[in-house]
């Protein structure tokens, strides 16, 4: 194996920690000496070893000398003191020869450091193996750690003539299972999942990640309805189990505690953001609430008006389009923007390095959002 | 070169007949001697020489000897009497050695029948080489030989997000330039295209094949306006340019000569149709008479009620959908295929053999229309 095959299984360590470590990112280590792996490790949830820090522990653990071994670490080791020791000094104090390094460290005030830390020390260094693959893992991050806003992913599954329900609203199902479970693997990486309270009162959602190979089903993110006027039924799915899986309601009117209580009680969050110039809850604003309490993520599922609203603020970061190879036609069948919309075609919303999955029968096309370009 | 290499250049020479030999096949031929191609030939217009014999004919002209020699041809050779002599039976007297053929003929009548000749006279043939490239080629033809009806294409460009146009129904341009030129191939290669009365008063489109690098612009297809009720702009520049470009305003009614006058006299053809129940011209009613006068393809190119009557028609061969990278939003916005719609998601009109090709930042999904499978 070689460095990009270590890299690999050190990925998909650092896989393991989806949905736990937020903020945090995604970390796995290998340590390897004379073509075999030794130890292994993973940050795994949030205020949890580092993964260099796991791996070395599990080598303790094992009794495997580490000594002269070669390290890979999907991300540049922390050079600071956080929540736990910087990683540099503990690859250093642990004797450890070579560190291969996925990521750079994102945060500009650290960039760097850790590696020349190591330098200094006399072990060998290499950096970027694999560096896409574990830059596209830690999307989240990279963007939350620069912009201290939550990276949001607007989500949706259409017919291929555009459509997210039949006429009547049905909806279940467009895609298939395989893009259905990339909804749920996503769901788990999120820490949050947003809707308008339109599609609470039509779809009746749970909202919850689940996982069939897995224990837990996975990671369920924050739910939070959209709710300008506070509509959400008392009834509906997401309030009834707001004890078990966090619950927000965003309204943008000050509400009476009487009002507010039911919600309360079933253990929702009702929370009060700025309305925008329509009268509905501002969605930069909420999204900026969320990033200031370390919410890095958001995923829009729903429905039309969300989706416009979110793009015109210039909150959404990228875009998830399924398509299922189907037509269900129909004037007034809904589409997955609404809102009022773009006048002409320049003024539209452009996306950038777009790539096209295949999942089953369908596609799935995904683009970051640039707005500098909106109206060239 | 090897069988596919030459057979990839007879192919290439096929193409040359797109849009001029409907309803007959494109065919190409290339006669190969020592590893050298020797002469080359197409089919090039309806009533002109089949491949095989325009192959035979350059190679005379250059005085080459074909005795011995191999030809590759796409399409099995006829055996029987046509517009042309039989072509298995040219080439048995021409003494050509070997035959390799692409395609087998689709006509169940005479299938084989060609090879049966070729091999009775001891000619070695290789059949199916490149059959795939070679039927897909020729797939109005194939539909079209053994249905009797035209090979229907629903063509449409839309946004990610499913919409047409912007709200104000601007529509220029959605996809970019490869995609547009594509869309202007397919019109050189289709004998008609159909649009409703609704596309020619909001966009007013000239629907001719415009080529930069064919001198006359590519082959014009005849242009079909889908108009119940007769209400075509005589300003239009369809109707303005009947004289040069055939153009059929299909209508319902049984109009008086007055009101057919100004449109026949700019050299319009009116073409009364039945009505649906929906009192609209009947779309397979239409497809169908343009099929028993030889009529081999049509390509529908808007607007969204045209769409999903021919899809509840069931006449919709293959659907060609461009899909742009941008998002225009907007509850308003048109969406390619209207109607009413079907009511469930197991209703829809399923797409088989899709695939998805890059056109610059755009992409085109393809797909026939699975009506067999529509309510499993």
């Amino acid at each position: 194996m070689d460095d990009r095959e270590y890299m690999s299984v050190a990925l998909d360590h650092a896989k393991q920690g989806a949905g736990k470590v937020n903020p945090n990112p995604m970390v796995g280590a290998v340590i390897v000496r004379d073509g075999r792996i030794i130890a292994t490790g993973h940050h795994d949830h949030f205020g949890g070893w580092h993964a260099e820090r796991a791996a070395l522990e599990a080598a303790k653990r094992d009794g495997v000398d580490v000594r002269g071994a070669t390290i890979y670490v999907t991300l540049e080791p922390c050079c600071h003191q956080g929540k736990q020791p910087p990683c540099s000094q503990t690859l250093i104090d642990a004797g450890i020869g070579r560190v291969v390094i996925g990521s750079a460290d994102p945060n500009p005030l650290v960039s760097g450091k850790g590696v020349r830390q190591l330098r200094d020390a006399g072990i060998e260094v290499v950096e970027g193996v694999l560096r896409d693959e574990c830059d596209a893992l830690n999307e989240i991050f990279m963007h939350y750690i620069v912009s201290h806003n939550p990276f949001v992913l607007l989500k949706y599954a259409m017919t291929l003539d555009g459509r997210i329900a039949t006429r009547t609203g049905a909806s279940r199902w467009i895609t298939g299972e395989q893009a259905r479970r990339r909804v749920h693997e996503d769901r788990g990486r999120f820490a949050s999942i947003l809707v308008g309270v339109g599609t609470v009162i039509a779809d009746d959602p749970r909202l919850t990640c689940r996982l069939d190979d897995r224990e837990d089903g996975g990671h369920d993110p924050i739910r939070i309805v959209c709710d300008s006027r506070l509509r959400t039924p008392l009834g509906a799915a997401v309030v009834r189990t707001a004890h078990d899986v966090p619950t927000i309601i965003a309204t943008c009117v000050p509400w009476s505690d009487d009002a507010a209580k039911p919600y309360t009680d079933a253990g929702c969050e009702v929370l009060t953001i700025d309305a925008d110039d329509e009268g509905h809850v501002d969605i930069a604003a909420l999204t900026s609430a969320l990033g200031a309490r370390g919410v890095d993520s958001v995923m829009i599922e729903g429905g039309a008006g969300i989706a416009w609203a979110a793009l015109r603020a210039r909150v959404v970061t990228k875009v998830d389009a399924y398509v299922a190879p189907k037509i269900f036609g129909g004037a007034d069948a809904p589409a997955p923007v609404g809102g009022v919309g773009v006048a002409t075609p320049d003024a539209c919303f452009r996306l950038t390095n777009t790539t096209v999955t295949s999942l089953g029968d369908d596609l799935l096309i995904e683009g970051g959002v640039d707005y500098v370009h909106r109206n060239s």
